[in-house]
């Protein structure tokens, strides 16, 4: 299989790679990193990276910022960090990649716990990991050729201790665990599932 | 209580206006019609209308679009049109009017059944109602002073015959059901619900 893995360097995207590009051929992207680069903030951008692929069989992304700052203060600005980054790439990485992906391919995005089980400073991330699990399951009855979508959404994971404080009481998960739930996506038959990782 | 209604003319707005301005100051709000307008997918416009509106108890809005369309040919603008309105629209009824509201006030907002249960055709709002479910979720746990916030979700309503065909097998919900999610959300005491009227 040929699959792009946009965010192949992160602390997640690092072990989705290692656990798929043994068996499958895996295409690295970053903004920075990585054998392509795209930067998923601009549909040009997402429409050239498809271009230099070429067709493919999956897109997984572990990509997509989010604004994390008090409700107090928050503004339009903030707010839209996270809809121009998270929501809009991840979403235009689809609405473009549909005409790009061979059939039976598959779509895996990411979300994150705090759409349903939030916490202080992250209302931009409930939001928008939240308007991701529903565009996924909007997106899943109407891709066509066979072609499926899903998202993982974790809570925090073992190998970002910076994020703990402002998780109490929340156990880190394993990456192992974080990791099977993209493979389960790609390798698996499902649909406009969510694949919470808690 | 003194009660803003943004989009007191619609076909729901009407119904929940009229069960409310009775026992409470119900000030109505639309881009055109009402007592005060406001475009909602303009911060300005709200900061204005907030302060025409002066100090207040609860807010609620059922207005907002969003894209209908076919995701085969959906582009980032097409999709931006829920997120502008219906998404950050409602946001910013929020982050703008937490500087307004009394203590102890509420805001409703409006998202949709689409958001866990999708149609064709209706990839944008399945997205936005749920981004709209999930900001309420993390919003709830930071309003200050008692100030609680709630979304109401209903499927088609009776009154929208033009949506049914759209929505096959679905049995429209009454405008008297509706309109209680939203008395529930204004006169209970709840806070980080999403009302499902389904
Ligand atoms: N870490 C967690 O605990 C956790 C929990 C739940 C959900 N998540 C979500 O999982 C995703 C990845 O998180 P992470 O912690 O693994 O992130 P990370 O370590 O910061 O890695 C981000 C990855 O994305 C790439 N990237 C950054 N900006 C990009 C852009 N504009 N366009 C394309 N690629 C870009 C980076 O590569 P370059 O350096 O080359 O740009 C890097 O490979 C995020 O959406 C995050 O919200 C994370
Ligand atoms: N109808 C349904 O079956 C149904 C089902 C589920 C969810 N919903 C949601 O419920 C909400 C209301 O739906 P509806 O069918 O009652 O709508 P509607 O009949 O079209 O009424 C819209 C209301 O919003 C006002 N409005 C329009 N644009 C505005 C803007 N830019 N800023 C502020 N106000 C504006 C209109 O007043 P002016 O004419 O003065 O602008 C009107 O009062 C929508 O978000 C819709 O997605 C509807």
């Amino acid at each position: 299989m040929k699959i792009i893995i946009v965010g192949a360097s992160g602390t997640i995207g690092k072990h989705v790679t290692a656990a798929l590009q043994n068996d499958h051929e895996v295409i690295k992207v970053g903004s920075k990193s990585g054998d392509l680069q795209v930067d998923i903030s601009s549909p040009d951008s997402i429409e050239n990276l498809y271009k230099q692929a070429g067709q493919f069989d999956a897109l997984i992304n572990v990509s997509g910022d989010g604004h994390f700052g008090p409700l107090t203060s928050m503004k339009d600005a903030d707010f839209r960090i996270g809809v121009e980054s998270k929501l809009m790439g991840q979403v235009n990485l689809v609405l473009i990649g549909q005409h790009f992906i061979n059939p039976k391919g598959s779509f895996t995005l990411t979300s994150g716990s705090l759409a349903e089980d939030p916490i202080v400073l992250g209302a931009n991330l409930s939001a928008v990991n939240a308007a991701v699990n529903g565009f996924v399951k909007g997106a899943a009855i109407e891709l066509e050729n066979g072609v499926r979508i899903n998202t993982v959404a974790p809570t925090v994971v073992e190998e970002s201790p910076a994020y703990f404080p402002f998780f109490p009481g929340q156990t880190p998960v394993t990456m192992q665990r974080v990791t099977q739930a993209y493979v389960k996506s790609v390798l698996g038959a499902q649909t406009g599932q969510v694949y919470f990782v808690l």
